[in-house]
């Protein structure tokens, strides 16, 4: 289901060969948690670049329940994007939630934090919500391990996570959905290297690193993934988890990483913040009230080339709904377009060149 | 500015010349209130078959405020339509903002409902700012009769509204923007005739029915849409505002209108309730949670076109921001594609077969 196309130092150039269609890698994965990128049709999502959407489990298996997404054909006929999509396992939730749950060997018992109602998730009930969702790529279920956590606190979640993993690879039928492992090990590399080995032990379709991003410093996250990015095997796609920033995208990448998901560009663009060429624009700030010129002149998406600051800034000080549609659009697509010009820097091989530039620019800093 | 291209009965085929563009008559025109069609992109306004939409004065007045649009190159510009636009003149927030405003002989003092401040309105200021704003179309400044008002309360408001008729005339510079007046004379068909002759003697470039659709029994405005449409002069296009449902349009038509606004569609989407060919549909019904059809089988629209009852149904339970643009599309469509098929009966001189199928269609019962 991959094919590695190029090399360029430790970048890599692919193709994900999936179900619904195939996607060329490094990618960037719009998150959307209800099967809806919030505000944008999957029309837009698809003429802003996007090729693969990504659905949570856990909220879905709430809302609307994976028996209802199975009955109407699964995640991408139910949400109409029919494209490739990815699902998570739940096992961010395990983070994330955590004041809300209750883990044991078996599983995670969470209250649900709309109603109060428990959910229990398991390695199999994971995996076998995941396959009502219909995903081409789903993912084993993890405890995702807080950070700080010391040695032997890492050491212990990372091992409960392999032994889900073998029970997910265990559990998962060989049909069309990819099944990744997901590496865990906070900042230890040893805990890390630990966790590779395990996994490729059971043997994944890819590999996915998890537990970064949860508030280590940037440092940390950067010598992790490069330790990994060297050990991971070449023929696998690598799936760098709710990654990050246009910066982190471009360091993932330069570390031999594939795949990244994040909520930033949506969430960021619904809170005023936008991602543009010179920097960050807070949308809000009445500098904006008047001007006549776009958000960034140089990006092509359809807000930037038909609307003003001034109307961007009036929309969104007064909740106009269009608002949303607007600045997620643009947003999505400063990451989408991002992505293209590194595939295209990998192809040409000249990606050291782009990332020495790239770190001196604007939209680094963002 | 106002072709006269066929009748049929007392319906009228038209066409409005406009600055920004042609209008084919009847036409209904989607509510923009603050320069936004709330949820929809002028994209997709133009898709739904939007050719010309409104803007509301008072509220634009004070966000972003005339000067501020008129910076940007007026409204059309301002908001990226680039189409034909009408303005009202603030008269209908006389009467819906009855409470926080007063009345005198020269204009209105209102309390903005937002922060408190005053805004006062004349006529004089009404076509200042509408001048600012700069729609294709403009509406003389007038107040809006409430239901119910006796005879000599509604005499009186008539010919204050008259007198300020006269105002904006001649506060009007003949330029590229066309000033109507407004009918009002409430449920009194003498004083309709008395606004009406007042309005011609004063000259307009199209005229309007204003005060029904607010409260009076739905016999009574039929009755002074029917008395006004053999009144009014044939050369010039006529004007309902405010109106209405999907048959208040094919009524108003049968009676000899050409223009209609009405935020019913944009509104009831978000309210959860839809238009279709089988009737109102309550998105929220838990029957839907699990109905692969679409919401209306015979709708052209981009969302009958992709997402099931199904899906609506949980973006709508759950709140998601694409909800909005899915629905306030679909309902707009529904109007849009009917006045379609109103002007194409015209065409063929078969609206009075058009309009006894309609009355009995589900779509009438909305």
């Amino acid at each position: 289901m991959f094919l590695l196309k190029a090399r360029d130092g430790a970048a890599r150039l692919g193709e994900l060969v999936l179900p619904h269609g195939r996607v060329e890698t490094p990618v960037f994965m719009p998150v959307g948690t209800l099967a809806s990128v919030k505000a944008l049709s999957p029309l837009q999502l698809r003429e802003a670049g996007a090729r693969i959407i990504l659905g949570n489990t856990f909220h879905l298996a709430l809302r609307p329940g994976g028996r209802v997404v199975q009955q109407l054909g699964g995640l991408a006929s139910f949400n109409g994007w029919r494209g490739p999509t990815l699902t998570d396992s739940g096992g961010f939730q395990v983070f994330s939630l955590r004041e809300r749950r209750k883990l044991d060997e078996d599983g995670v018992t969470f209250s649900d934090p709309h109603n109060g109602d428990t959910l229990r998730m398991t390695p199999e009930s994971s995996i076998a919500t995941q396959q009502q969702l219909g995903a081409d790529i789903i993912m084993a279920f993890d405890e995702c391990t807080p950070y700080p956590a010391s040695y032997e606190q890492t050491e212990s979640s990372m091992r409960l996570s392999m032994r889900w993993a073998a029970r997910c690879r265990k559990a998962h039928e060989d049909g069309a959905q990819h099944l990744f492992g997901i590496i865990q090990g906070g900042v230890y590399p040893q805990l890390r290297r630990e966790s590779l080995k395990a996994l490729l032990d059971i043997g994944f379709a890819g590999y996915a690193i998890g537990g970064l991003a949860v508030g280590e410093p940037k440092e940390e996250m950067l010598a992790m993934v490069k330790q990994l990015g060297d050990e991971m095997p070449q023929d696998r796609p690598r799936y760098l988890m709710g990654v990050g920033t246009p910066l982190d995208l471009v360091e993932g990448v330069a570390r031999g990483v594939d795949m990244f998901d994040c909520v930033m560009p949506t969430r960021n663009a619904r809170n005023g913040s936008l991602f543009t060429g010179s920097g960050l624009v807070k949308i809000r700030n009445a500098a904006y009230a008047t001007s006549e010129k776009p958000l960034d002149d140089a990006c092509d998406c359809y807000t930037c080339n038909n609307f003003s600051l001034a109307y961007l800034h009036h929309l969104e000080k007064n909740r106009e709904l269009l608002y949303h549609q607007l600045a997620s659009l643009h947003n999505l697509r400063v990451y989408l377009s991002l992505l293209e010009r590194i595939r295209a820097a990998i192809a040409k091989g000249v990606f050291a060149a782009f990332y020495t530039a790239f770190k001196t620019s604007p939209l680094a800093k963002v």
